[in-house]
């Protein structure tokens, strides 16, 4: 569609370890501090792996529908 | 920066569940079938929540990279 070829011409990460050449990040589940954690999927987190909330934000300003991926032990 | 605002007025889900306000999904670590699972966050995979690879071909496209969650029982 017109809205998918747009979209695909911009990055979706703007900042998050830039000089990574593809930005990976594992959970050990059993190791999990809590017994659920968010983990974004925005590229907007201030705790990047983690969510912090900020794609409310971008959701807002974009019209967009993202949120966070729920790792429960 | 310039390019976080460029970036940050697109769309990052081109078509995902897009009736849904916000697309949030939880993963039960302890009742995985693999021991390690790898989960999109790059809005582009045919088998979403989970990563099928596209993420290879949208940072070829675009010069991002963005890459999976890697959940570990
Ligand atoms: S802050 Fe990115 S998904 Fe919540
Ligand atoms: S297909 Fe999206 S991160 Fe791999």
């Amino acid at each position: 569609t017109e809205a998918s070829t747009a979209t695909a011409a911009s990055h979706i990460n703007p900042g998050i370890r830039k000089e990574e050449p593809k930005v990976v990040d594992s959970v050990v589940a059993s190791e999990l501090d809590k017994p659920l954690v968010a983990y974004c999927r925005c590229w907007r987190s201030e705790k990047f792996p983690l969510c912090d909330g900020a794609h409310a934000k971008f959701n807002k300003e974009t019209g967009d529908n993202v949120g966070p991926l729920l790792v429960k032990k």
